[in-house]
């Protein structure tokens, strides 16, 4: 066994601290990575807090890893030694039903098996996230990490990257589309880099009339403040897709109503009161509203090498591991451009 | 001016009563219908008593019309007097915009002009329904009736067989899908008979364990009771498609958790309290929910077609036309196997 150095949460609401466990030995098919970055998620947040029950403590968060590889198992084939690698939100799934021989093994029908707060598969372990020194991770589960690109730009990239180019893939996003994005934060600025490289027109839908300058930068074409009535009509019938990125409460129909005739508004965000659903205002315009989660394996790293082709990264506050707990206040608050990614050379 | 005999509700919520009125003359690109057959949709009991807001009162509802025709305009090329013809839920839009443009004239852009309720073009005088003897409409948005079918069984053909027709055909239902249908009404049995025809396997979703017999009838392979928790979870995950008919509250996620990864449920019914749409329910199987309104006049035209090659009408009760308030005290119970039909030859 592996003694891993970590920051966990004890219990639901406690602050993270200081953690030892150990990780499995390399298995044949396993490759070892030193984390070099992990970046912080909404989702860990509210899963420290069992905001969406089920958590397991303790639990050590964190599933947008970068490192690069110490050590491969004896049958691993696509990873050596000093590769740099990235591990997303799932280490493994059952690899046999529909959707995982499909490729789409974030909709496995058995259940996917979280980098954390999942079980492992066979031992029944609980599975511990990237706010960790190492972590052990069958190689068909590892990401292929670009050297051109900065590695701590890049670990965002592996959930809010490809829980936002899943869907502009799945509905084919491209040239001639008008896509809205909903939420500024880590999952949204990143759906309007992508939408921007794919060929879209971009436009971010904000409360907050003082981030246009920002998202112009982030390469938006349009900014509309949804809290002004003449700009929010002047994108009625607007969009081709609605990337809806918020997680928390709003008027659904509002955001609805701004979708051309067969357009689509893909959630991604939960918010803790679930909306109401008008059916007029899909009726009215055969409009639809799907959800997408994350994306598979293949889809991953096709992300990352979309994304070193295209110079793509998040835009990140690099911080100490001993300020977690900070950054998931001012989290709260929103206040973050874009994700904080923890350091871990600062974890000893 | 044509003297016209109808039945007009005279303002919300007052019983309908007889109603003379004038149609407009025929003109170059008009035919008359002598009206024999009007089913009663549920939407007439809506607006008549104002439901929706913005009725027009004295109101002749009214759109599932099928009659004879009985004189044509100088520039009419496609019926003649002596056929059997058929009017849906509109009688003009604007015919410029893309939807118009597309076929697609129930999304108008500009708005269609309703069958009833709604304001002649360049008129602006309000339209007239189908409760009435005779309707003057521009061939353009005439249908065409096939002899080989019952004409009343035909008329309910012209809103809840289009209603439910142009989604089917919309997401391509077919052999190999497995479809849903949610309330078992004037929409509901049309979509049950249809989705069949059409190669898919049905199944009807009830409240009621007592309608298993009928639905089987209508062509239905399979029947849940879902107030049965082993029924419902036998189908957990199970269909490509559900057609929600229905316009009471209702409790979406349980009825969005029956759709496979990838499925649709597509909203044809309104309730009156919009229900709470949980977004887990969609991003854990990247399900959809859509909008569907009626069809254009194309498709109107290819649902007849389709009927009459397939043999399917609707099941209907006929009525008298004095009794249209009983039949919608009846409706709002649910008491009609699936559509009462007027016969129009009981008014005069």
């Amino acid at each position: 066994m592996l003694p891993t150095k970590a920051y966990a949460a004890p219990a639901a609401s406690v602050p993270l601290a200081p953690f030892d466990f150990e990780r499995r030995e390399v298995g044949p098919h396993d490759v070892l990575i030193d984390i070099q970055f992990c970046g912080v998620c909404h989702s860990d947040l509210h899963q420290v807090r069992d905001e969406w029950g089920g958590s397991v403590f303790p639990m050590v968060p964190g599933h947008e890893i970068v490192g690069r590889i110490s050590k491969v198992g004896d049958h691993v084939k696509n990873f050596k030694v000093g590769d740099l690698a990235g591990v997303g939100c799932m280490v493994d799934s059952c690899r046999t039903c529909p959707s995982c021989q499909e490729g789409l093994e974030q909709y496995c029908e058995v259940g996917m098996v979280g980098t954390y707060g999942g079980r492992e598969k066979g031992t029944g372990k609980p599975t511990y996230g990237g706010y960790s020194k190492q972590i052990v991770v069958d190689e068909q589960y590892t990401l292929k990490v670009s050297d051109k690109l900065d590695p701590a730009r890049v670990a965002p990239l592996l959930c809010a990257g490809i829980t936002t180019y899943s869907p502009l893939r799945q509905w084919k996003v491209g040239e001639g589309h008008r896509v809205g994005v909903m939420g500024l934060g880590g999952l949204g600025h990143m759906a309007v880099k992508l939408a921007a490289a794919m060929g879209a027109e971009v436009t971010v839908l904000s409360t907050s009339p003082n981030k246009e300058a920002d998202a112009k930068e982030l390469g938006a074409h349009k900014f509309v403040v949804t809290k002004e009535k003449d700009q929010l009509k002047s994108v009625s019938n607007y969009f081709d897709f609605i990337i809806n990125t918020v997680s928390a409460p709003l008027d659904l129909s509002q955001y609805v109503n701004l979708l051309r005739r067969d357009g689509t508004m893909i959630l991604l965000g939960v918010p803790p009161e679930a909306p109401e659903l008008h059916a007029f205002a899909l009726i009215g315009k055969r409009r639809r509203i799907a959800g997408s989660l994350i994306g598979g394996i293949a889809e991953t790293q096709e992300m990352l090498d979309f994304c070193a082709e295209h110079n793509i990264m998040s835009d990140i506050e690099m911080i100490d591991i001993k300020d977690i707990n900070e950054a998931y206040e001012r989290m709260l608050k929103g206040d973050v451009k874009y994700r904080f990614v923890i350091d871990l050379a600062t974890l000893n």
